[in-house]
């Protein structure tokens, strides 16, 4: 006789983490939430909205999680999925509404789900955002077991009129930066495999001039650029979330025709932690700021006029570059 | 020298592929799609709603993708995933709005994600839905090479006094059953473990009394409910999607207090690949109605006077139960 459970998935033991993921996720709720968890979908009532549009984004933690499980602390990669997702569509301008989370895993703890929803729980709060659903998935034979992967999906709302549009970037705005609190969420491979194969590292060694040990210094939340920045978006031109891809891609993407950037690297002090990966992987400069953030996390594109302003709001905000005729997309010099 | 590149992810490549999936993606867009595929974020205009409430759910295809992988047919896994996530906010009243997927892997050739997105594309027309945005996230060393994870996030609207209440169903409420197509996107594992694990088949064996071979049988796609019922949502008390937890799971949190569901088990014939999983598998048979759907993808609730009608415009519904006074949840008999 076979039953499910021999096939590796636990409907009962499911069942009871989902009620604690209701619970958890409960906290999050504001009266606009009109569903509970454990329907087969999600309601969020829209309000006040002349012309609403709506802004999506899904992404992942990637290999960010494979620290959480060296470290055995996964109570914090469910913030940083949150902040990321936060982040991307606070570059077209709008605010968080809800998020649903997908957490898959073929044999897991119970502890370790709760964890990583306490992080998202602690994220969507932060961010006011509602986690309305998600799922938590058994999936025997896709993941190793103790490992999972987590994916995030965020919906926002922006009125027609404010969607921030960076077509209208032109020669003269300028670029400032705002820092990272470290890798955020990617280039977690390349790191991993410098410290951890190339240098043969333990998570927990310590290393000079980082302040943290490696594993506690990589899984440093990824911030969540709302709070300070959505105050400020009358004044903002365009933002570029420095995330995959780092500062070409990402930065690239949002420009119009006949306009590049021009970065100046030395203009803000790149984090120990860079500096450390590049030194130890002999990584070729070009690509440290393809893969990386280098310490800036989001780019917030101004005109010139009111930079000085928005300087002042924004703390530790710095002058990186500024906006140039010429098509060659992003020159770091 | 160390590259991004010897750390197992391809900038370069995964470049060209995002290019590939914005052309597909393009040819589900409706001029509410406000962006193109590759900000940051997506952009989807609400219009023609007085008090618009949204519904959005998520779901992965589970292990139905490791049949995929053995017949090395993936361009139907994407639609599996459409369908599922349409039936889900369909249960609520809403119709789809917009879809973004995600798919996740270590090694995987640019051809396979090509067809995985050509499913998902059909998928999203079908259901006049645009996929607007997603991710295809390489994350080395959490995925086999060749294998992957794709989940799917939507968003639908209903106007709020349109939304499916539940609670509302009262004894003398009759269920009439949809049928579905085979197994549609749950209990694989255990599907995977009888056939290819107990009885040792190979997925291109043919067994006596099923049309396909193995492979193909449970490979058939998740039907979506949408368009059928849709047109009649006005006629229905409640809608329940049978997916993973079976018929007691997916019908009991739809029950108000004191209020059950009587089913009686005979009123379809249970498709044949049911039958040999129970089979072979020495499965007891509650067993089987807490797993699978057992031929039945969607169960409708209508009142007792609205039933004829319904099951006229319903090809090949059937009543196949009651509501009933009682605390007991389901019972099938």
């Amino acid at each position: 006789m076979v039953l499910y459970k021999d096939a590796g998935v636990d409907i009962d033991t499911n069942r009871r983490v989902k009620q604690k993921i209701k619970q958890l996720a409960r906290t999050t709720f504001s009266p606009r939430v009109l569903s509970e968890i454990g329907l087969f979908g999600s309601l969020y009532q829209l309000t006040d909205y002349k012309k609403p549009v709506l802004s999506a984004s899904c992404d992942g933690v990637g290999t960010k999680l494979l620290i959480a499980s060296m470290m055995n602390k996964h109570n914090t990669v469910g913030e940083d999925l949150v902040n990321h997702c936060v982040n991307d569509i606070l570059t077209l301008g709008a605010k968080p509404l809800f998020f649903l989370d997908y957490i898959a895993y073929s044999k897991l703890s119970p502890k370790i789900i709760k964890q990583v929803l306490q992080g998202l729980v602690r994220g969507c709060r932060n961010n006011n955002c509602a986690l309305i659903g998600g799922e938590t998935a058994q999936v025997p034979g896709i993941y190793k077991p103790g490992e999972y992967d987590l994916i995030g999906f965020i919906v926002g709302v922006v009125e027609k009129e404010k969607i921030i549009d960076s077509k209208k970037l032109i020669p003269g705005d300028i670029l400032i930066g705002l820092p990272s609190t470290g890798l955020h969420t990617n280039g977690y491979s390349l790191a991993r495999k410098i410290f951890f194969e190339v240098k043969k590292f333990r998570a927990t060694d310590r290393i000079k001039g980082l302040h943290k040990n490696i594993g506690d210094e990589l899984l440093k939340t990824h911030r969540s650029y709302y709070p300070p920045l959505y105050p400020q978006l009358g004044e903002i031109k365009a933002l570029a979330h420095i995330t995959g891809g780092g500062f070409y891609e990402n930065i690239k993407r949002l420009l119009p025709k006949n306009i590049s950037c021009v970065i100046n690297k030395n203009s803000w002090n790149v984090p120990k932690i860079f500096q450390l990966i590049q030194e130890y992987g002999d990584i070729p400069e070009n690509e440290m700021y393809r893969v990386f953030n280098m310490g800036i996390g989001m780019v917030v594109f101004v005109n010139n006029e009111s930079a000085p302003k928005l300087l002042k709001k924004l703390s530790s905000s710095v002058v990186i570059g500024e906006v140039v005729k010429g098509n060659f997309g992003v020159k770091i010099r």
